[in-house]
């Protein structure tokens, strides 16, 4: 599944190797998605040279119909009710920033926290929506321009995010209002960094950032429509598929803490809980975890979560690791108490939200001000000693699970391994492939909503089929379908185009270009501690060659039986991202090509990192390489064969040889036959 | 010709980003070499994860003879010579460090200022030495180990930079002199920003830096047997080469500077000084340039130069575009009364010395105290606006003069071409290949010491034969040769690796593997602003298949008929430069593989950038590719054909089609005999 794709809308943070860079923006803000742990990065390929001028057309603009103005913005009933409450008591503000996230950073996330989408009308994963008191805007990537056209209604201005000359949220909330204004957010959608950021670019126009701790806005306007909070019961994941069992995770976690000098950290991404207290749920579609934080301090846990979702097993198995239950709601006033006791708390601030690190802040700040000098509040940096004292005191740290949970054991990737045989052995349409993947064992949810796109279709990058508005699957044209399930083992994630007729030449040539990119990518061996950037144009270059490109990133990491899109590696063209890959990570490989209006092609298959037995090992170091976890045939029929290499021949028959016999003793009947077809050699 | 290799030993800044990585290392102080403009870097892949503990051995460790001991470091005569100025009034220091550089951080340096050389008798290009009142270290890159081993003697330990558990200079003073010692430069040998973030570590154990603008101490023991500073004169460069006139090139700088609100710019960097005035010089070995300085303002432009080099002609051609003559000494005096004018001084601390820029800074502090509070001194930063106060102001930025010098225009790239076309064309030990270069119309000087290594030797990196260690040419192992000239018109570099007798497999192998690196690079087609980092693990990738790799970078800039290392841009695995390659652009295509004790592989082409002609031109931007300058055969006999695939094998016999047709009409005799036998197309 494509993603990872955020790259002008993340906030760029100005370090002096900017300084170098041929063009510069001013930080532009959106809260990090789901690989928060990469550094915000920046991609000089779309850098514009021009950004100071604004030319931004409203949706309705581009819709060619009667061209927008301010009094449009004021018919909105939801835009109208939600500006009533700026002037309310105890708020007072002059605009609300309504991001896509929940508390936890979750890139999928339940129904009821889609504040965006309930107040824009637009459901895309990723977008950022501001309201003034006579303006509203929202800001979207690539993906999602052409969607966002279509749902969103004339009230609103479409700000299409790393196009030239469009401002970044920071940038026109300077512009649009006028000095000294009050913008208001709920911290708990901020992670810290990312208020942190706001806060100092708004405040070069004398704007002050106003955390809105009570309430949410939108949900108050929302009321009874709201959909309830989730409250389906938490499972235990089974040890033989976890690999480590929670008391020797959290042992790890503490040594970690230990190190340095922390006494307790506080977990809030959702996948690391249930990483660590081998626990999975249903609380966000397709992403098996459940709404909690966790603290872990050297001598104990405490999981913050709602009381329903526990049965009495999974409550034993708590106990049994020393994890102690607390509301979900008592996540802040813990925090307090952290502080009162003096804790060295490690915090992670591009992952927690601001209203957490803020608590925690101010509480220091309490208990600085009842010990006076005696007792400072201290702030440790990445090199901070050991030293005890007795004030409460912060570690801004990357949280350490999250490299933990990425290079996956024994287990997990047997799990992985086994999963992807009951994947997807034949490429049907969404509906028809759920019906199928249901009656495989271990089956649980997909892993993302299925992507299936039918020619012009499968150019939106992350096409979704609506009953509404989908076409019907036409023979003469290129058909993408991007899915995935979770099963009680591990998660799958495959993308494959297909062509149901006669593809045109272009469509081969395209397609070809595209799968040789999938096979160097496949392919490469690398020195280990290589990041995942270096990779990329690889996937790239054949493409390249003929003057074409795609506006994603080629690979991510994938969760065992968790998360479909997890950090800390990726494989992008945005050079922040240094982590390595390791061995035991797992990734997508997931170069395509997007030709407006016309058709979409991706290839994807997962691979996880592994050492590569080379003869040498120059430098005294491991070299790496991938082996695949994805076994589904590729259409033969797509290829333009002139334009392969041998090497990359006999790379398809060597694959196509080891689909038919990992997966055919799994098949019978037509579905085999079906196999055996499309999985035959070609010649050179 | 191979360089850009200073990876750990650049200094390192801590940005944002390195919270990331997954080991940091405390900043390493040395001197930035000739891409200064490349923002320091790092990579992760020398990342040592206990660099605290130091390991090091004394070269006479090393070397097997007696341990060393302190009072080795005493007996040494210019040390103690050095040492009794320590205490000397006015001075008072505690330690001293003597960096490899001149006052404008050329990469080649006149013999006169190779004052770290004269010290420790260690003679290679890279190294910084540093002598306490008891110690005395020298720090020098993975290039350099095998030859300061030889060369240092024992009173000298030897800091294999980048090693694990080597410090950098600045950590080993914070452990070695007790608190609160003083630390002494010659700040015209330091650039500001090396100065300053040096001044910054060792304030970490309360060390001050001292600026002793008065006397470099190394010249003070040097005394009579110092060489005399350079006098040739000047020459002009003649506009048919450079293809632009001064007048038009200051026109364009002066334009930046109104863009920026600057009414002023110092330039340090001799090839840009060159470049701008279209003077060429012979004050360096193999860099064609002048020791200067260059002030340009909006209304003027002031060349600081000894005036015995100005012939009239060149006084009139400088005269003609407005550029007044001023003793080199006089810089300090000329940028402390631009201060008093109140100028608004354009500067690049990354190539600017720290005498001119904490000059200005100190007048600057002087004018503010005169003018009290009405006229403060302000400090523009990069987004700074063009209000005109009456104070004088810094602008901190790098200099425009480095990238309109890279890009070449049309004359420039002509020179390029034909120079390319007189080198080398037969392959030979150096002492034959001067003589033989000399004969070509326009030879004026080689562009650096021809690197000529065969067996073990051609190993060391950037080995240089000297007549007393040199091993005679042995027809039965590997022969590599790097060699390169200054023309009136352009600068070559070019390395070929051939054996004279029968080459083993394993030379077989690495060789073809090298040579796949080269062709993968040299066939590249990017989108416009791609950096070289991009880039350079396409010249890898073959090698990294069977565990191989090579501790240098793929590329580095030319200057036509300038320095053969320029900026801003480079093909390296070092991830800090995103400098695009940009049409126009030369640089080095020169991957390598380097076996210890044995033999040493190096391919190197110049190549330039232009733009590809593309089919398509996927998001409106244009596709970069390379084309050759250099045309010399590539040795058939060490290729390993079996590796070799058919695109690779039609590119090797088209490019030996092209030297046969550009380079056979130069050519009679036994050369040109040689040129056939050695251009005839291989089969598949």
């Amino acid at each position: 599944m494509q993603r990872l794709h955020l790259l002008s809308t993340h906030p760029l943070r100005l370090t002096p190797l900017s300084a170098a860079l041929p063009c510069r923006k001013t930080p532009s803000f959106l809260p990090q998605s789901g690989t928060r742990r990469s550094p915000p990065s920046f991609s000089i390929r779309n850098c514009s040279t021009n950004s100071s001028t604004f030319k931004v057309k409203t949706s309705s603009e581009l819709r060619n119909t009667k061209p927008s103005s301010s009094t449009d913005s004021q018919l909105d009933p939801k835009l109208t009710a939600l500006r009533r409450l700026f002037s309310n008591p105890g708020i007072s503000i002059d605009a609300y920033i309504i991001p896509s996230h929940d508390a936890h950073q979750s890139e999928f996330i339940a129904e009821c926290y889609m504040r965006r989408a309930y107040i824009s009308g637009f459901t895309g994963s990723a977008g950022t929506a501001v309201v003034t008191k006579d303006k509203a805007a929202l800001w979207t990537d690539g993906r999602y321009f052409l969607q966002a056209e279509k749902q969103l209604n004339s009230s609103w201005i479409l700000m299409r995010a790393g196009n030239p000359g469009v401002p970044s949220t920071s940038e026109w909330l300077n512009d649009v209002l006028p000095p000294g204004g009050r913008v208001g957010i709920d911290p708990f959608l901020f992670t810290s960094d990312a208020a942190e950021e706001l806060k100092q670019v708004i405040s070069y126009n004398n704007h002050e950032l106003v955390y809105l701790y009570n309430s949410n806005l939108v949900d108050e306007i929302w009321k009874d429509t709201r959909p309830p909070p989730p409250n389906k019961p938490v499972r235990i994941h089974d040890l033989k598929y976890a690999g480590l069992d929670v008391s020797s995770k959290l042992s790890n976690l503490r040594k970690e803490l230990a190190g340095a000098g922390a006494s307790a950290i506080v977990i809030s991404m959702l996948d690391e809980i249930a990483w660590l207290l081998n626990l999975r749920g249903s609380d966000i579609p397709h992403s098996p975890v459940v709404y909690a934080y966790l603290i872990v301090e050297i001598d104990g846990a405490k999981l913050f979560i709602d009381d329903s979702k526990i049965t009495e097993e999974v409550s034993d198995h708590l106990k049994k690791a020393g994890v102690e239950l607390r509301p979900y709601s008592s996540i802040i006033s813990e925090i307090e108490s952290l502080a009162a006791q003096g804790a060295a708390l490690w915090l992670d601030t591009s992952s927690v939200n601001a209203a957490i690190v803020n608590a925690y802040k101010a509480s220091c700040d309490r208990y600085s001000q009842n010990h006076e000098k005696k007792h400072k509040t201290r702030t440790q940096g990445f090199d901070g000693s050991n030293e005890q004292l007795d004030g409460p005191t912060t570690l801004h740290r990357y949280s350490p699970v999250s490299l933990a949970k990425a290079i996956k054991n024994e287990q997990e990737l047997e799990g992985m391994k086994s999963c992807h045989l009951r994947t997807l052995t034949e490429v049907e349409v969404s509906d028809k492939l759920l019906e199928f993947r249901s009656k495989q064992a271990g089956f649980l949810d997909t892993s993302f909503d299925t992507i299936s796109g039918s020619g012009p279709n499968g150019a939106i990058i992350h096409y979704r089929p609506e009953p509404e508005t989908c076409s019907i699957v036409d023979a003469n044209k290129l058909f993408l379908l991007d899915s995935g399930a979770q099963y009680v083992d591990g998660t799958t994630d495959i993308t494959r185009t297909v062509h149901f007729g006669e593809p045109k030449a272009r469509e081969k040539e395209c397609f070809t270009r595209v799968l040789q990119g999938h096979i160097a990518l496949d392919q490469l061996v690398f020195p280990e501690n290589t990041p995942g950037f270096v990779m990329d144009a690889f996937a790239r270059s054949s493409l390249w060659k003929v003057g074409l490109d795609y506006r994603h990133g080629t690979g991510h990491g994938v969760g065992a039986a968790l998360n479909v899109h997890e950090g800390p590696q990726s494989i992008s063209y945005r050079y922040g991202n240094l982590n390595p890959l390791v061995n035991g990570m797992i990734v997508s490989n997931e170069p395509g090509y997007y030709e407006d209006h016309a058709f979409g092609i991706r290839i994807e298959n997962l691979l996880y990192v592994r050492n590569a037995e080379t003869p040498n090992r120059f430098g005294g170091i491991e070299y790496l390489g991938f082996e695949k976890l994805t076994y589904v045939p590729i259409q033969i029929k797509l290829l333009d064969l002139s334009l392969l290499s041998t090497a990359e021949i006999d790379w398809l028959n060597n694959y196509h040889s080891l689909v038919w016999e990992k997966v055919s003793p799994m098949l019978d009947g037509s579905a085999k036959q079906w196999l055996w077809d499309n999985t035959r050699p070609i010649m050179p």
